[in-house]
């Protein structure tokens, strides 16, 4: 069953008083990401660590769901914090690589696999916090919207938001209902429009992240908000959450086999594969 | 029928010009609640005197019913202020020993009372102001929330939220849907999982309460804010506010029975119970 | 079909070079409206010039549909800025003797046409611009709503909002739904409510307009807007439109002769059309 449907999930025993020797961290690590589990806390640090600009690419979208259940499986782990282990970049979102010039079969595959990223993300049992500590375009903007708090390092030079209109596409539906459960439906039509990346500052005034902190002090600021999250109940935490949150990820499951149809159907176009190539030339003429 | 579907209640007589003699007062009090209706105005004054906290027991949620019915159908009253006439408290919610060691019998009375007080403040076709005059936890801020204007004594001491997380059990989805009617889906998410008692600048900040005024110019605001509010015909008003308030009004009444049903299973569970008698020996030994 | 189904209209061809000589104008103008297209930036300019006040008449919201119909079918047309050619008002809103002592054909009609232009003007594949130049309540605000950003003049004796209930009158559904999506349902709850027109100020901070200008430097501010605008490329941003506004525009579509008949049976109310008269001839007097 997914997540937000296992608010049955057993309690995790009592927090280890403070103070105790610190339990042996058990760790995994795959090519994509890496992940550390520090058992005394019950929280996970979650490092995307896949140069040169953690982009989503099939490999790494599975990578993360993978991980993200292990976590979700442990009963040690209670919470998740997500940040990149790459300078200035959290994650750049979609690999247009898997979007352009692929089969259909592969089209279906991909779109699957953010499918299930984003519902096992937004609809996790952990308490999630993102720790942005640089640009987060597009389906990086997603991940950092689907955890349950988002701090932000308080570079002016970092921006974050859902910019597909720039690149001639469209964010699905569910990318903007999680959008609008974050700033609200006109904040969002005017960002979504103009396919806005928003710098820091900015992303903090309309709400699109809930703070900034200096980068030095990201990774102290998401443990302290994470261990706020914690002093709560998980079972009443998990309900409650699912409360707000099932209504969005319940219209994608009953739409999940369209979703992608119309994805394969979009992105298949001529034209669409042509703004996606020159904007890979564009990126290419860059470096 | 509802007070929210009597968008057809005959319009009142023309307000009273200023300056008359004063028609004298109807009043009428029960054991927890006193009111007096102000006939020269149109305006009654409703206060909580249930000490020491105001809690919301099943007596008190009977009368408070009680009350708003004989308002609703008193044509000389057009609108209703509601506060409390104990010092530091609005109200402390929901009666924690009526929910704990009880028969099913007694939950599911219990539990239509909430429903029926809910169902009638936030459907009242009369204009209801709350002077938030103490602290408001839980049930006490959805009394609040579901009036149309809320007006907060401006001491940081006196908080207000939906708080039931804390106490591990979980806020039925209208009170999160008034809640989300109120301050938008990202503030509820964020307040309602944490268990959120806003302090009264907080909360200002946030849009629980509407307005802050010094303690002792509460009334005299809440009076002018109900003149300004009645200055409108009654009857384009109540249909405005059934327009917009109706969609959660009527997810309660389609879902009743099941409401109360999830609230027993939910409340009669041994791990909840237990968390609720540990609340209240801390609660006695705060005294 | 409708514009927000239009997904598929081909899109124009690429921006003209800035620099080149400006191609002609093409123009055209009824007796309530004035129009003119500037091929070279795909930009209409749409000017309201129905004096005293613009009021929204059934041949003024005739012309207005046509208008915007030719543009839509028009590919030279990208986007249009909305604005008065009368000093100090934007437009009235509905006009009230359209709702005055007229037959149920002619209710029926007028309701139509009303709804005609909301569904054209909000559901526009176009950029849409209002340029707010002077006060602009009720059905004169529903038309700013209903663009894709909206710049007023920074006038504090400007104002704007759906005061309808000060009428004694009821915005309809898709009224408030417009409104909701711009504002938040709490900002509309209250403002619905009490009728209120906001001051160019206090509108700006609850979100109702985007941006505050001087009065002189309104339109070169408008043209910007929409340069940022069409700066992106149309289908991709038509298509994210379409997203964020097609569930409010099919709901009226789903109910259109309910909502017609709803209107005439309220508006023929003899308590309604006395208030009417009443308010026609407190205006009558003001004059």
């Amino acid at each position: 069953p997914p997540a937000w449907d296992r608010a049955t999930r057993p309690p995790p025993g009592p927090l280890q008083p403070p103070g105790l020797p610190l339990a042996p961290c058990r760790s995994f690590s795959n090519s994509k990401i890496q992940v550390e589990l520090d058992e005394s806390s019950g929280v996970a640090m979650m490092k995307f660590k896949s140069p040169p600009v953690n982009s989503l690419s099939l490999e790494f979208l599975t990578e993360f769901s993978i991980s993200l259940e292990k976590l979700e499986n442990d009963r040690a782990c209670r919470g998740v914090i997500i940040t990149s282990a790459l300078p200035k970049i959290f994650s750049s979102g979609l690999d247009i690589t898997e979007m352009c010039g692929k089969s259909m079969e592969h089209y279906a595959e991909f779109w699957r696999a953010v499918q299930e990223m984003w519902l096992r993300l937004y609809g996790s049992s952990m308490v999630t916090v993102a720790a942005v500590n640089g640009s987060s375009p597009a389906g990086g903007c997603l991940v950092a919207l689907s955890c349950d708090y988002r701090i932000m390092a308080e570079n002016p030079k970092f921006s974050i938001g859902l910019n597909e209109a720039q690149l001639g596409i469209v964010a699905p539906f569910w990318f903007k209902d999680t959008f609008v459960n974050t700033v609200g439906h006109r904040i969002a039509e005017r960002s979504l429009q103009l396919g806005s990346l928003h710098p820091a500052p900015e992303a903090h005034k309309l709400g699109l992240v809930d703070e900034l902190v200096p980068e030095e002090k990201l990774m102290e600021k998401a443990a302290a908000v994470m261990a706020q999250w914690l002093a709560l109940p998980d079972h009443a935490r998990q309900l409650t959450k699912t409360m707000m949150r099932k209504a969005v990820l319940d219209r994608l499951v009953a739409h999940r086999e369209e979703d992608i149809k119309n994805f394969i159907t979009f992105i298949s176009k001529e034209s669409i594969q042509k703004s996606l190539r020159m904007y890979m030339e564009m990126l290419k003429k860059k470096k």
